[in-house]
């Protein structure tokens, strides 16, 4: 049994900690942070809770916080760099959802999230919790920078054919939608129900933070730099995302169906669905699958790849805890063997 | 570890009953019937379940599911009716989710169903699967009539009121809303996403055949005959009932918040919210919860109880699972201990 | 040709004002004002007006606005009250959107609205604008309170049984479910679509702001005092409101049909349907109808009636500009008599 | 003042065609067929047309459509085929809003829409019904071939970039995203509530009917062949049609803003955004417009494109009158003049 504390315990990812974490029978969560909110019971701001979670949002602390095995920040970019070093110091593992540790360059990361980085002496430190592709570095890991929505989606759909090198990595492009879950809870205009239900729409298509998020992990699976097109889009429901990627394959066409079934053969959340499938997001809501289907329209030189994830499980708080349970040493599917709700 | 079956598969209590009983540690299912997809892989019909059911559909055969302890049915009315009788001859212990046992007076069924009752002698025989009323009968059945979405939410909403005599039983009201997937997996034009999303409507105001199933709950519960005005809605979402039940108190004000949680202390799966709260739907989508408050608006005569559950969960295949844990001496809450899905 | 202005430009029923009236043949747009958007094209906020509406917002200014012939407030409440003197005094009509001449009790006012009424002598001027009520005066007022939408949809329903004495007004219940655009265009965490999509909740059970408009028009209706229970509900769509209502008739069972049918027999926007419809919210979206029905389930003493109306029409922007048409002596459907979107 | 019949007035296009035409000043609706419910009343199955259509649904019969100046069939495909030429023969113009005449090749048509075809004569004369590139064909056409409602989304949004020969049309993509009302009003599974709502999905990835039309379209424009991967997707909402497209440019960044702006200059219904828009579909929700946007992500040689419609008016039955009226030589925007609803 390990202690868990929760940094954010008020945004969609932290509250989807805790769905997974009151489930966990190794795991007792020992603190929830909020500014906003503490002194307030958790389970009264959220009563899907009730009966499963005793405990009351704290102001965050790090003596507090460092009593824990392992503390996860579920906060706004920017947060985890002023506190993690701390607990590091102390002994503490530390699993951070944000953006703070994902890029290896801390220029880049200031271009990008328009400040300083404040620690960069950590970015190398920090392990990229994508289990598929850093499965034993992440058990050897004290730092984890957990993936994004988007890059997770993408990378898991575009790694067998950029690894292989089958594909023209000059050419990616990527056409993802995303349910408005991914905005976080935040009160704002744009992510009212008024403005985004029965509609759709894209947005930053002229760049979006998770765009060198995804080159950097492409890159690296490709051993060369790539280039890619990201046009992120919101869709009117709450969860899942579905990547849309399209690929130029070199030469002949390769059987990608069997590539992919081999590159995911073990993986315990990767499916690869049958030739002739299209995954719905829905067959995954809730649970930390991510499922992939292939196929190469009119038998043409065009690979399209489709994967799905929840965006909130293999995309945040699931994967989150996948690595957790890796660096302890639990069973990596512990509390994540769930099945998606349908319908 | 018993050995389970489910007659009608591919209904939506069908498959929630599968992503249930995947997860349950005493259950290893080893028939689901399908007439119209028999031969198929489950999960080839329902992409979640994959990696967790890996089993055919099988056309309905009494020799094979005369095999299992427990047989559910989640098939449309008429169908157990005809089953079950050669069922319990052999031993198998049934649990039908449908309507066909839930009257006691087959009389009445044959009114509000359009066709005789094949098997009369079995209703006496059958319990009504309401663990919070018949808990200990439940554990001695071998049929179980597990209650209709509406009647469990609005039952469990006035029990308390009904069954202390505070309230008139001669004027109560039912304004109850239904997400649409209540309505079954059916190809019918009026439950296409086209026809009911983005708008709202009543149905059946002029009798439902839910209204007897729930007068005669609750006239039992008063030990007087009851008249109830019942007015289904439906809402546009897919999981969800929300019942706001109406009634005129006599006398002095109750402490009617006392009233209800006393009631439900021990009630692993109802929830009495505290004084000034209202529930939402959401807060029990894919769990098993009642979630229930109670109110007297300006202080006056009429009491307001609102009730919300999962229609296919705790109005359907979780408390026919919460029905086969009490009857198998298992604890009552195993495999339904689930969060509910936020946001 | 008349001049109008628009106060609060920014909001839904601003936004709808103006839908409808760019394509009114007798009206000019010519001041829309807004605090935070002084400056911005109109279009470039509410890109659906684009090639129809050519103008800026501006900041609120009496002086400009004194040239218009008309005036609507489509402000939050507290506004209205503070301008419309100076305005009334240069000539000018107003119609008030927001609830600040909605009661005729000052007193009252201040307990529901939580301030105190800044011009409590206006409140006699201003005609209730109901034209299926107040027609006639309308057509002589200068100064108009525009009916909020639960209690169009409350008082069209119930108006013929309480007019006609035929129900036991000292218990009255209406049961309301309204789209998210009722709350507004305003940055709110309870709004968000996570929060709000596929879900269903009640709010204010216990007493809303709408409940002292509404009796005091039942009341006014029946000559007496009534006693309504009225609890609001929050359903997962953008736009429309369904009140479901109920009444205890007195003796026998009246044909209440033919009442309704005979009491808005000659309203243009009022439609009674055939016995044993079931009114859609979306029959009536985009439209400024009202669409009723009326039963008396298992044949007894408690009639049920369906409202529908769309929230931002009928139930705000569409019946402000019914009532202007009176005002100005057009045709009292002018620019009105569109018909719903389906699907 | 013409006479108008709808042949197939029960589905979503046959409707809309009701609606718009309902308020048309020169179109009388004389008939409306329907096989399944001829003999009701129209606004009896679609009571948002009440007091707005006094029509009872009729069957099919040639002898009474010719009584008309201009039939539409709003029918599934292989039906217009079947009755076009006899009423081409009595004089009666044809406006067909299903796939019967739209592909030039008889052969290909067989192909894709698994039928002979009945009438490969006609195909030649057939206009092709997409007013911003066949405007004056239109003007003296008999038999229109309305364009499907992704071959609208798609080829507006190509044209300006196919046309200047500065895209290379051997690698265009056309990524499409539909609401479900693109489905048709037909009682399938799939369309369920249950089964769409919440969850995202591709389908027909490896090929779909609109191929064939979009690809005719493009390369007429180019004045060559084009290779077109086109991937449709359902999202979880009723109406609206949002197109991605992505087109690799020759050579230097030209300013396609500037080119996209000039091409639809004089457009009623196609409307180019300011350079860094992004269209919502609900900005053209219940209207006829197109609206575009174009970038170059990163400044890079991948042009971007954005093309939102309503599925049901620019992409069928908006469109389709739009025809009407340049073939009656009235004003192009005639009955089409509407905005948007918002939200």
């Amino acid at each position: 049994m390990i202690r868990a504390g929760i940094v954010g315990g008020t945004g969609y990812t932290g509250v989807e900690l805790l769905r997974i974490l009151a489930l966990h029978p190794e795991v007792e969560i020992v603190v929830v942070t909020s500014r906003t909110d503490a002194g307030l019971r958790v389970d009264a701001l959220y009563p899907s809770l009730r009966k499963h979670i005793d405990i009351v949002f704290s102001l965050p602390d790090t003596a507090r916080l460092a009593q824990c095995d392992v503390v996860f920040f579920a906060t706004p970019n920017g947060t985890a760099m002023l506190m993690a070093e701390e607990l590091l110091e102390r002994g503490v593992k530390v699993i951070d959802l944000s953006a703070d540790f994902r890029l290896q360059d801390a220029e880049q990361w200031r271009h990008w999230y328009g400040m300083a980085h404040a620690c960069p002496d950590l970015i190398r430190r920090a392990v990229y919790g994508l289990p598929e592709v850093n499965r034993e570095a992440i058990k050897q890991a004290d730092l984890i920078a957990c993936p994004g929505c988007y890059p997770t989606a993408v990378q898991l759909g575009f790694l067998p054919l950029v690894e292989s090198g089958l594909v023209d990595v000059r050419h990616l492009i990527a056409d993802v939608k995303s349910g408005v879950s991914g905005a976080g809870r935040k009160a704002e205009l744009a992510m009212l129900m008024s403005e985004t239900g029965e509609s759709f729409k894209a947005y930053a298509a002229s760049g979006h933070r998770h765009l060198p998020e995804i080159t950097q992990g492409l890159a690296q699976a490709a051993g060369s730099p790539v280039t890619l097109t990201f046009v992120p889009h919101l869709t009117p429901m709450i969860r899942g995302i579905h990547a849309t990627l399209y690929g130029q394959l070199h030469g002949d066409a390769a059987d990608v169906q069997m590539l992919y079934e081999r590159r995911y053969r073990n993986e315990p959340f990767v499916d690869v669905l049958p030739q002739g499938s299209h995954p719905d997001t829905r067959n995954v809501r809730g649970s930390n699958h991510c499922q992939i289907s292939v196929c190469q329209p009119q038998g043409g030189q065009t690979a399209v790849v489709l994967s799905v994830i929840d965006n909130l499980v293999k995309g945040a708080s699931g994967q989150a805890v996948q690595s957790m349970n890796l660096m302890f040493g639990f069973e990596e599917t512990l509390a994540l063997n769930t099945l998606a709700l349908y319908p």
